[in-house]
């Protein structure tokens, strides 16, 4: 299969991250994450998250977050999260299933929670036939490929803990909101007051893995036991925290490798949206501020271009698509499908 | 950290299944299982245990044992297992939360269950107040190392169906069971009745991946559905099912890789046997079957060799240690340890 | 406490109803509804609903629910209800902790559901990432007191079964329905190709106890282990059983209990709304067809109001609050009521 | 149906109870427990077990014991019981399904548990592979009939407490305990340090209704919502509170009901024990402390004997069966079952 902009998970795994697990692959260590790596890894997620952070590598992004979940809220708890969410729409309801609490969604028209929004939702505290209101999950970028300023993050996090409540973040992208607003990972969630993220690196250039990052240590309480028991604890996880380790530290121009692959792909978005600007026929439904474009075009156009490039229908009904960028997408792949789709229009 | 006797699953990634990772990591692959790779693997099952074999590869032991409970049991159902089962001990409760099942254990000498024990737990059939008997779980080869022949199994098998009733196989350690009896997969499983079967590929030299075979087509109803849930879904999953691919059929001297690994521990757990049958002190639990030794010793020894070796007290009460080979402990390896051992004793 | 209009379960229980636990009160039964008075009442319910009908009764309407939820849907299946459906705002999340499902919700007008709404949640069939839909959910009569036509249950079973999906009704308050319809219970159910429903009785005038009845025999497969694992299995439950019976056969003037009752609560609501025509500061939401008004008027009135009588505000955004008249609900009291009404009014 | 020796449920419902639950049957009240009876009869328990005491009413004895393990318990801990224990053997996996936790079972000769026995299980306190000890479950009186001193359930206690967790009282028949103990029920649980209890009725006079008390302030947190949540939260609860005031209050001859029924049945379970003794084919297991006889005897005779009367085979292969008085049993009851008895001897 030849690249496309089906999903960033469609691509394979940055050469550093190989080589890091490669070389990883030496003697014997402890397993289920007791051993050296492991700790150097921790470590490593302090300094980038703060000291008082602590990581649980996890298998993918629905173990990072329904373990979040259940480290914010029991069964009779809810979660505010956009009706777009992935949490809501992408996990064939994992939360209910495992965490057995409930989503509370709102619907919004760029895949962001404001507070406004999310305060439609806070009532019934106290009532017990209400699952009461515990944390809000937002998608930072966000599943339209929209992005939360510092100050919305802020202003979200302090809503959630006026009402004794916790702020989650999905953050499978992380690495292109960071590069996309110029700030550090720290700058995007401790800093803001999020209590828990899912800090993501599988879309982003890694073979395989994810994590749930508590930033707020009362929601540190034996998370190892549900990890496990929710069969999300890797036996050979020297070979998860290394990947790690080279996308939070394998540098090249100064940079790490995650900034790299995030940056690349974000400007491959950019090089995308900009040729777009001259197919008239193509409307680019929001803001392209990170990897991905939403487009607006005739039904038969997209159709007939998916024979050749595989991408998702997003609303069919309103024949809207959704292409990625990806770290290893090339200026090539671009104009190669910008051709493509030029055909098509004819 | 040294090669040591902790677990199998401290040793590291046979290169074999390196390369093939590298070799997958080229271009872009549908994500989830849609790919060609996973629809190559999916083929190379049905040819390993049978056509009407269905796979579904998940993250690890837990993950698979779940599934297969899952795809077997509804809440009010339970299975027939082992004290020692692994699902019982070491899975932190993940069958009671994630199926919300019971488990209805049965002390054993050996590990392994027999009919005659699994008859003692087959009442209240009907009894709305009693988890209904739904399935039989074994563990081949067992947690304690012991094996159960081809006609056990089969006889298990006999006994649920005849219940209406399924079997189960833990088989995270199966590569070691098919050498020691030498039979293939599938002689060991389809043929004997088996209904679904967890079948591991770590502890024997994979970086990350287990797999729920569903033998008995009744059983695969929607789980794919379920696997996501559970948040056992690979999104690049092709690195999963290219790792299984080089297990099944990596061919050196004319046997794949998980014959080779398989052998090879065996062989090392067999040296480390012999070996202690000069040590006096040591006294060797149960036949030693396939790549585990488990050991009865003064206990300041045990806890002396400790500062040299890592290795699991098993039952601490009794003073018995767990020593377990892996694909690649050496010669040198089982030497030195006893050789460590013997100065210890001094 | 005086007789007010909080809601049709802060009235007693009917004398009936007591009379017959009382009669019911002699010697021994069997427990657990193996007893001579549940078969006869299991009986009476196959008169009423038809022969293929199966009565499981439990404790509350949660357990109704849920406990037919059960029947339709596995964890990762997904329920289409209205946002204002009591399943999904008024029990603190009951379906998600004990199937693990996921409601699909739709926002309504009137609390009611149409194929059209509905519709929009049919989609991502065999996507294992979404929640699969797999039973409609409706309200009759609706948790905003309106009502579904037969014809309109007609159609949304039609619906269901085109998908293979199936038809759920909570009938908390089914008699108060049916008397307005002029139907029978199962011209309204069975007869429409409902395939579970929740029948109500404690709102009506039992003392406690409702009842899950399966009207598509595929759906009763193995359920009495379940209603027991969900902790809805009565021990003395031929106290439950003799409350229905008197229920539906207690006659007077030719008419059951549950219609004696529907049809007084109905009337007494039709008659507060017919009084309120004369106020011109409230604003009546719905159309009464039931034992409930939703009125409209200013705040500091409806407050004020509340010093009085307890009664819940529905909205209180909206300045909405509910009257709900009851079994006992006397003319008298609707008199005094909009009496204390026009006071708080001047 | 004669009365019979099968379960104390099978008996009905005291007239006190009954006449309370009519005395209530008056006016309006406000539903799911914010009525002023349930306030007063909350005080009540409060008399009852000390003020730190609170009492959640629930629907019988499952609801009771899954509520009190929810407070005790997340999914990860584990509780260790009696092999014998009712919530191991007689609520079809409701602790796994509902909290998603472990039992770990201990086998007792006579149903009781020392510390001894608890003591095999607590190992592995931060072993995340293995489901965390959190609370000791006892039932008082016992499934056999047998009973804890007071010292017993102390030392129990005490060691839960000396490992940080917490004892639970399975009370469904703690009346018949305490007048066997001469005791107070705040004697045998709150004084000797028990955490949280299931306290029943329905086994020794009441309709329907059971409870979790909460001696231990710390687990009472939130629990009002998880008891909605899992459907135990009944609607017209000033019914089931004012029979636990009947229970507590209603004295004749000085003593209250629950005192009178429970010396009644216990009464009689000496009498038929005494009875007993003169039929030599006849051996009675276990001390008689409480209303029940468990009995050995020829198979061929109590398989006869239950033609006349309906009890329970309680281990059919040991030919062992259960015999329960209850506080309707008469004297009358006895000598005919004794005779009935004799004449399947001949």
């Amino acid at each position: 299969m030849k690249r496309g902009f089906g999903s960033d998970n469609h691509s394979g795994i940055s050469p550093e991250v190989l080589r890091a697990i490669s070389e990883a692959n030496v003697e014997h260590a402890l397993a289920y994450g007791d051993d050296e790596y492991c700790a150097r890894v921790s470590q490593l997620f302090k300094e980038t998250f703060g000291q008082q952070a602590s990581v649980y590598f996890v298998f993918n992004g629905t173990g990072a977050n329904v373990l979040n979940i259940d480290a914010m809220c029991r069964s009779h708890h809810a979660v505010v999260c956009a009706e777009t969410a992935h949490i809501n729409v992408d996990e064939c309801g994992a939360p209910q299933r495992i965490v057995g609490c409930k989503l509370l969604t709102v619907p919004t028209p760029d895949g962001k929670l404001t507070p406004e929004q999310v305060r439609t939702q806070l009532h019934g505290f106290g009532f017990e036939h209400h699952s009461q209101p515990r944390a809000i999950s937002i998608t930072q970028s966000s599943e339209l490929g929209t992005l939360y300023t510092l100050d919305e993050i802020r202003a979200l996090a302090d809503l959630a803990h006026s009402y004794n409540m916790y702020l989650h973040v999905d953050g499978a992208r992380l690495a292109n909101a960071a590069v996309a607003l110029g700030c550090s990972f720290k700058e995007m969630t401790t800093d803001q007051g999020v209590d828990c993220l899912s800090f993501g690196g599988t879309k982003n250039g890694l073979l395989m893995g994810e994590s749930a990052v508590i930033l707020n240590p009362e929601l540190d309480v034996e998370l190892k036991y549900r990890r496990k028991q929710m069969g999300q604890l890797c036996s050979k996880m020297r070979f998860v925290a290394v990947q790690f380790e080279a996308y939070l530290t394998a540098m090249e121009d100064g940079k790490p490798l995650w900034q790299r692959n995030a940056e690349h792909s974000n400007r491959m978005a950019q090089l995308l949206y900009k040729e777009l600007q001259s197919v008239p026929e193509v409307r680019v439904m929001y803001p392209v501020q990170v990897n991905s474009v939403f487009a607006q075009l005739p039904r038969e156009v997209w159709r007939a271009l998916q024979e050749d490039y595989f991408f998702y229908d997003w609303d069919e009904a309103a024949d809207v698509v959704r292409w990625m960028c990806s770290f290893d997408t090339t200026e090539e792949d671009i104009h190669n499908f910008v051709a493509a789709l030029r055909k098509r229009l004819k």
